[in-house]
């Protein structure tokens, strides 16, 4: 995260967790190596190890095993990217070539299911049992909802609940247990659990609904992949619900979502972009970042807590 | 299994397992419970559960993990499965058509990892991190070996050292866990946990090579796919090994290996089934099971060790 503060607050953590991230085993065949090379050293927020760390030393866990756990939640996402790609045919990510731009779908499977397993290995190296649990049933949730929005999700105007579902299922919920692990880690107390799990939910669903705002609005250099992108899936975000409820048959967008040519997509792109919609969009992430600052209310003021109030500020904030 | 002893032995235990295997978390998406009955409904040999559960009784586990433990490997074998059929292209096994061979790359993709994930849910719930540790190691030591063996191993001569390596990776690492874990569950002593390892990796070794022997000598309809599909695909197993040792330059050989159309590879099974090459790698898999049966002399005489000497036996006369 860009926010010196919260930088400051865990750097030495951060950067034992980035060292993690790099080992390799000695028997990792030289292709996984470079693949996580190209994955991991693109860099990324790092936001889900951020959270894990902030959380691990605001419940007062175990160090060592809070850099693994960390370790572990970004692994995990890296996972599910290289695997996400795929199955968009994304080209680009963080402004590098995903994987399967250049590798065969085999390789690209066969890689991040390997990637999968090393998240795995990192959070066995915790100890911790329930969090070993949580890690699986977290993957359950994002794999069963992509497989939804794949059977089920595209072409078709989703409700506002069905997109939050889904976006809960894609992004909150691996945010909302990296926010939790610490608090699993140090055997909190349930509020506090309870607190730290909420805070991570509501973060997730705004940093989530933010991600499909600038995928409208966002200068393609800074997004490091191009606008529009999930348009051109016939992927029905919130600005373009909130656009369909007041321009229900508006034609352009129409068009671009029955045949997303890259013309019907750039136009549909700059009639969203141009309406209050991405704003009325941006005003729902603001209120899931307020409730996740609420959801810490009860929790003793801390300068890790105050590191978390911010970074729900940063989610609405950034621009990439 | 088919043998009537072994199977009543753990009759009981095994219906558990096959219970647990078909639970449905309530909100798993139709399209995973429908592959998922497909791919556990459509039966197998149920080969790695039955090793755990012997290993679990064995060692004195603790029943209700065990049958948690039994179907984890038997789940995160079924999600290994659905990644290499697509990978590979294969389109039928046990008879019944693979998943990539009706839906598209990135439903088997999803599918694949969700299974990953339950596999690694119901491993979870043994409570047990030592296990679930290896289970994490095991899955990295599958990858890279199918990774490995995708980048380097296609096309290529491997030496036997290579071949041993490349289904250690692929089958025996699997199988070696499902023989352990009951030991692992047990907390049992270093000696038996070694020995029931070691068995099971020698086991795993025998029971790869008689399914690289089946491909070329099976009749279709018992083994449930087609014949001299490794060939089809490049892949140099055993009896390719042991029939180039001898022909080195086997024109027929050859040019299936360098160009695998239908005729080529069906001339080239044909004449490598013929040859002394089959019968010269089922007696290293016969050498393997030996070894297996050997690991397991220091323990004290027991029908479960009785049970698994028999596997040994019925893996190495096993058609299917």
């Amino acid at each position: 995260m860009n926010h010196v503060s919260v930088l400051d607050l865990i750097r030495d953590d951060l950067e034992r967790t980035e060292a993690l991230l790099r080992e390799r085993p000695v028997d990792q065949h030289e292709a996984i190596g470079a693949a996580l090379d190209l994955l991991i050293g693109g860099g990324g927020k790092r936001l889900r190890p951020t959270l894990t760390l902030l959380s691990a030393r605001l419940c007062g866990a175990d160090l060592r095993q809070a850099i693994y756990a960390a370790a572990a939640v970004e692994m995990l996402h890296t996972a599910t990217l290289i695997h996400d790609d795929l199955v968009d045919g994304s080209l680009v990510r963080r402004g590098v070539g995903t994987l399967n731009a250049s590798w065969t779908p085999g390789a690209t499977v066969l890689t991040g299911d390997y990637v999968f397993a090393r998240a795995a290995y990192l959070v066995s190296l915790t100890d911790n049992v329930r969090l070993m649990s949580r890690f699986a049933e977290t993957l359950m949730v994002i794999c069963n909802g992509e497989v939804r929005q794949l059977f089920d999700g595209r072409r078709r105007q989703a409700s506002c609940q069905e997109y939050e579902q889904r976006i809960y299922a894609k992004t909150a919920s691996l945010i909302a247990l990296s926010a939790e692990a610490g608090a699993i880690l140090a055997a909190a107390d349930a509020r506090t659990m309870g607190a730290l799990r909420a805070y991570g939910e509501r973060l997730g669903l705004a940093f989530q609904i933010v991600d499909d705002v600038l995928d409208f609005v966002a200068d393609e250099e800074t997004l490091g992949k191009p606008v529009g992108s999930d348009l051109r899936q016939g992927l029905i975000t919130l600005p373009t619900l909130c656009y369909l409820e007041e321009h229900p048959d508006d034609p352009a967008v129409r068009r671009a979502l029955e045949n997303p040519t890259d013309e019907a997509v750039r136009t549909a792109v700059q009639i969203i972009a141009a309406s209050p919609a991405t704003g009325q969009a941006l005003q729902t992430a603001r209120q899931h970042a307020e409730q996740a600052k609420a959801a810490l209310h009860p929790l003793a003021d801390d300068p890790y807590r105050a590191a978390l109030l911010e970074l729900a500020d940063f989610t609405i904030r950034r621009r990439f």
